[in-house]
């Protein structure tokens, strides 16, 4: 149903972003400005995605374009890709490579293949539903059955209060294991790769969340809004496998 | 004071270590033992810190060594080397590249070499207290003058709670711009990098502190233990810029 041409170019849209973010990293040179949404921009984010744009207005001039920083552009194709250049600006900037470039895209308004790239790290995971793969190589989410003995990750430690719950988030965090900040798209990729057992994003933007589906799922993995609900149109993620997945939802309604 | 032939030492220390722990990165294989203080350890733990052990015992038989995995050996000794072979193991076993080995050199009981390695991102920062360099080029803290304005890092979120003030703790991270938990050794290479301003460990083991001290004091960072103390005998770690210190300090006393 995915024609390969798509899967080829998804892997060169990866490989060409990331050779261009790649020396903007850990560089004390980088400027970063202070988008209207109080978050971060760099040289970087805008000109990965301007070349992604570039590359697939060439290759594919029917269809649409999603990105987080230069909007939309026939965002109802019945083709359209979804661009996040670097997800985790806030790691980018400050030399910690849990930041990644996220590439989506959706057929008919769903999103059918997807990719997390981390460019320091040389590492790209594509899924598209029904399988996922890092550099190649099939991965699964592990089939941790207790929240006592789970991995839970989150981007923002404050913004579970912030935007949710933060009592319940707080009592989750209590229970299990291992808690940390390793974030953005960089939890999902250690999720799906089988070295965490739950990532929780509170607050998302439509153009963080379309690539994450199909790679979560693809890995065995569910991926469900912070209420259990369809993930697509939401603005919160919580991903984990299936045992533990309905654990997680009750545990955040109480 | 420090003999050539000692800084290069340490740099083979690092390079050889990071060879041996590389392959086994996000390496599925890779078994994970719980020890007896219920901390994780794994075959690259050990063998790092025996290959290490042997080039000293090789090198400078009458050298002392501490050492996380193996303990002591001529401790006493007027150049004794302190060893973390993976600083950071949960991190590790995660494929979380924010771990690194941590090889100190003490002169009568002081630290008066340290280097912290990330052998994933390759990174070698090496602090004599005068001076701090990653790769070979000086670093130096940021200049940040505001907790208002800063990045604060601690390893576990759920340890100031655990081991200190949990609540003044929580004010502090209300405070600052940024609050992640990147960290083991990894916070403290982005402090003296000039890419983070606040790194804090609630609780610490000795071969985890003494690499630390001259790193931070030769990137004109301020080093104590929680409470503003000396930090080569203490048992927690605060580390800033010579501005924010003081504050941070106050905030951490109410």
């Amino acid at each position: 149903m995915i024609p390969d041409s798509h899967r080829a170019f998804l892997i060169e849209l990866a490989e060409r972003s990331g050779d261009f973010i790649r020396p903007y990293f850990a560089n004390h040179e980088l400027t970063v400005e202070i988008k209207s949404d109080d978050s971060p921009v760099t040289i970087a984010d805008r000109g990965a995605e301007q070349l992604m744009r570039d590359l697939i207005a060439k290759k594919f001039p029917s269809h649409g374009i999603i990105g987080e920083e230069f909007g939309d552009d026939r965002p109802d194709a019945e083709w359209t890709w979804v661009l996040d250049p670097i997800d985790g600006t806030k790691s980018f900037m400050s030399a910690v490579p849990l930041f990644g470039t996220l590439i989506a895209l959706m057929h008919r308004g769903q999103p059918v293949l997807g990719a997390i790239h981390q460019p320091i790290l040389r590492q790209l995971m594509i899924g598209d539903g029904l399988a996922t793969t890092l550099n190649g190589r099939a991965v699964r989410v592990r089939p941790t059955a207790r929240l006592e003995d789970a991995t839970l990750l989150t981007s923002d430690p404050l913004n579970p209060a912030r935007h949710q719950d933060g009592a319940r988030y707080a009592g989750l965090e209590k229970r299990v294991r291992l808690s940390r900040t390793w974030g953005d798209c960089y939890g999902y990729l250690l999720l799906a790769g089988g070295w965490a057992d739950l990532m929780l994003d509170p607050i998302m933007n439509p153009w963080d969340i379309q690539a994450l589906i199909p790679v979560v799922r693809g890995a065995g993995g569910v991926i469900t809004d912070w209420h259990g609900g369809d993930p697509v149109k939401g603005s919160s993620i919580v991903a984990a496998n299936p045992i533990l997945h309905p654990q997680v939802i009750a545990a955040l309604a109480g």
